[in-house]
């Protein structure tokens, strides 16, 4: 019954398999090495996009910080909602990776941001001439925080408004995978066919040790992106075990193999939690999370029984015991169904 | 014949055995693992410093960075040698993970700073109240980016000048256990019975895909340490895995195993390269690095026999055959006296 | 007619008077001067406050980034007020300084940080472990921007507030002397008295060329103050003519006189805005900002009459004749009377 | 007998008389005063560059910093002489904001940078891929630190070096009227036709309270300047008493007739140290400073009788009495000959 996060899963044993496997001998070091360039062609490849660069490291947060870094000023706002990835959970490293860039918060409903909210934060700044920040680029996640969607439509919207007015467009796709088993459609559709000029192409929640992909469709700045990279040490020396990793992520479709086991997963638990006396979802749930209130005195016997899983914005002891609290449950690809159900007959 | 570097080189199997005991079932993310806690512990007893703040993170680079910036303000200026890799081979991660803080070059004798050198560095420094740059920490590396070591004396004398002003000392381990395994003597003897105040202690150079420890001897800095981490984005969701690698290379001694052989083959090597015509040793190789000139005429052969190393200062065909050309090769813990043999063979 | 800003205006003649006194002979330079020393004593007996540290700078941008820099860490956030200069005017200047910190709006009425926002916004932040950023300073701004001003009892309530939680206050006095003219208490009740820890005492938007004073009510980090000023570069070489400025403000109560002065234009204008027919105040004008919404029509008429003014979120195209716009209009200690009444008589 | 420094001396009358003029009625803020365009304009005509993107600041140290900011990254290397007041004198502000970039400090002669040292300087970096900084601008002091220039044919030199890399040159100008008087040249020749790119043009040093003009001779970065300006603080509101300073000093050439009579004062205090007994001149004073080396006894007597200036790289009490101890004396504007002879009478 461990719904934590899906970054506490295990590895998947094919990524072990993969890493025996580029295990032997010596390699050039820093990414100059066979596994790495194959990987990239591979990456180009799914992406249908053979001019993007493509740059490996360990942790999302270092894919989000170095890619709205590249490109932007510190004297610049980078748009994104409020409950970003980027803005709550990275201890200031996008203003870090950026010199001191900002962010506005834009208005977003269920995790997203909408394209009125968008348009009148972009309109909102750069007003005041040089006194107030100039705009910069746009970051949204995609699945949210929240665990919905951005149609693509939505995503072409979003992408239209940060173009109008010439500004670049992230996408944080810790769960990417996630996001395209949950909408079906082609990386490419999901991505540059829809205006996202940068990703990060996650894996640590799907399944690795700690890879993840920055993508840049348009590869001028690659090399900014080097340089940030090594200077943010996060240039790997035995660069081979990243790609080793990624490679058998890639290699058979393993990486939406993975995503739709841990959104099938969440489906199943969100369908018992819809069904539960007291419980109420708040978000549609289309990917690997769910979002759900509960009475205090579930929340309780569930923790008593082992469950795992995070209460949010309050605390177990912060209200009455009938009071709905409300609490984040996460999947990964290797959730077993039985401890889903154990977890649904405690409700 | 890979003398290339010694982050070329596989990872040890009884790490990828670790990774795989370590891969089972659900584990709290971001080092709240019971795997960290004991790597940990592990760490605290081997340096007998049972109050110590260690703290995992994936390149060397890094556990300098976060190290040298922790403590240190951006209008002061760290003392090293001018072959340090903090100097000469992060990319300006040190000025930027500090906010901006300079490096003062210290007088190097064979890689290693002189206490006179690193005495007049400081007094020279501090002499303009508000408008020099303010002295801050000291940082050596062990084994020497030249392959020399400092012996224990030599360690505590600059250490000593460093304290003498107040400033920390910070050494950077990429080749730790090299050192060690050259010094003979214990983890404690090298570092804070010397006067060492903070160790980047690498394990990726000698065996491990990526893994490194940052150990504060005093704690007290310990959790700007982690929150510098974090925003630098070093701080790995899947930690159980930085732990693993770090369990087995400690288990049993297999650090200081490959260590050792790593020096030894250097040794081989080097005494190869002492006996070939033509060619000199330019440093005592004291580890697992030798540098030696040798005729162009000779490097020519090497490379076309197939073998793999840096030339040092200048190429191939920067000037008459006979002329002597230095070189830097490195061994590790895989290196085949087979293929050194035939190296030296080809002299 | 000339209402667009406190810092269109001339100096006042007896600052002009007190550089060319200052202008005799040698001093030393960087404020070792002795006409620095007496102007920080003044400041200390004004404020009854002898252990203060009080440094000079030039702008008030200036004044409020190191201020709001020192002690605090780049993964920190600062807690402002929506509409606050530090967060809407200053080009990123507080994240440039403090090394890229954050800012969090707090819910502001009128221009003012409501205590419960202010609570609210802190208990939001430090929820998340190392993963979101951390608390740091509260910033208010007296008199605020637009033109109203905390009680002392509000002051006290917020710093109480941010007190109850360690944090740091500074107060942003770029119109100091207004809002103590318009609250007629001491400089020491309006600031440490009521829990201000550090201040920028502006003298610029009220009758000098540009000297800002920035007071650190605890000298403690007097020192890391200096060495940012300097690394800012903010030190002034000739020194004095910043110490002279300040003198003469000072002497004889010129700085509250020229505050008084700027404060009754503005109520003769706010009175006169309050009777015109399609205005209205939209904030209670209790220092030298009054901010009103007039017809386009009104604005239009002005603006060919010769008025100088802000718009304020919009444009004069922008909506209906008839539709009412805002306006800042902002007045200083030359306002003549004879222009304002002209002013209003075109209303 | 006060040769402290040149940031010692009174301002110049018509300075305080252009401030006064100034001093009139409302004019726009933040440099869209008509008195700032009139400077812009003449300092164009000036320096036959009616392109060139011209910004005032305050302090010397801010236009240095925010002219090698513009246009070079945080992961460069700014190449300047061991002396240069930018590594010497400004605690860490390059670094500051460059956002980290590093200083190379170039082999120095009598204060200039040699070509081949440059070259060399050059060459040494950017040879390890993105390990090691990249190469950024070049930044040379005229007239020099030890008081020496660099001809024109030196200057061309250098630039050259600079430009076949692809390296922007700035000219670290804080005495650059005194070096124009020395040579005897064009402002334009000394500048963009010697190949300089960028121009810290001071004014502070010679009769200024604290104004200097920063000249970008290409306007192409002259928005980002303006913005890095803002975000340091270094945007003055009431701009039109920098353009009042600035135009007082270029009006009728008064910039060249207050660094003649500098340099007029220099070369009588030099003469006369020429043939003191027991002096030596350090450096050929071509400009407004002085280095000696006199016996300890002698400085004491000058200490005695109220001399005023800097001791260099010892201490009085450092050695015996009879050792030569370098001095530096500086002259200015306003340096009367009186107060020289009766300097040199003592001697």
């Amino acid at each position: 019954m461990y719904f934590a996060s899906d970054n506490t899963g295990p590895i998947h044993p094919r990524i072990l398999d993969a890493l025996a496997r580029a295990n032997t001998g010596y390699a050039p070091a820093y990414g100059a090495d066979p596994l790495t360039a194959e990987v990239v062609q591979t990456l180009r490849e799914i992406f249908e996009a053979p001019e993007a660069a493509v740059h490996l490291m360990a942790t999302g947060t270092a894919a989000n910080a170095l890619l709205l870094s590249t490109g932007t000023a510190p004297w610049q706002t980078i748009f994104c909602s409020r409950v970003a990835h980027i803005h709550e959970d990275e201890c200031n490293a996008p203003e870090f990776f950026s010199g001191g860039a900002k962010l506005t918060l834009v208005e977003t409903v269920d995790g997203k941001m909408t394209p009125e909210g968008l348009a009148a934060a972009i309109e909102a700044e750069e007003t005041r001439g040089v006194h107030g920040p100039q705009r910069g680029p746009v970051s949204l996640t995609q699945a949210t925080e929240k665990g919905t969607l951005y149609t693509l439509e939505e995503l072409r919207t979003l992408s239209d408004v940060a173009h109008r007015y010439g500004l670049p467009v992230h996408m944080d796709g810790a769960r990417f995978a996630n996001a395209l088993a949950g909408l079906g459609c082609s990386p490419a559709e999901m991505t540059w066919k829809a205006g996202i000029d940068m990703l990060s192409f996650g894996g640590t929640k799907n399944g690795l040790m700690g890879v993840e992909a920055a993508i840049l469709f348009d590869p001028a700045r690659s090399m900014e992106f080097e340089l940030r990279r090594k200077r943010g040490a996060h240039l790997f020396s035995k660069h081979r075990y990243l790609a080793a990793q990624m490679q058998g992520y890639l290699e058979g479709g393993l990486w939406l193999e993975m995503a739709g086991a841990a959104n099938t997963a969440c489906q199943r638990l969100a369908d018992g939690l819809r069904d539960a006396p007291g419980a109420n979802l708040m978000f549609r749930p289309e990917a690997n999370i769910v979002f759900a209130r509960l009475p205090r005195a579930t929340h309780r016997r569930l923790f008593e029984a082992g469950a795992q899983y995070h209460l949010w914005d309050d605390t177990l002891d912060g209200g009455p015991e009938d009071a709905p609290l409300a609490a984040r449950f996460v999947t990964d690809w290797s959730a077993d169904p039985a401890e889903t159900d154990r977890f649904l007959s405690l409700l």
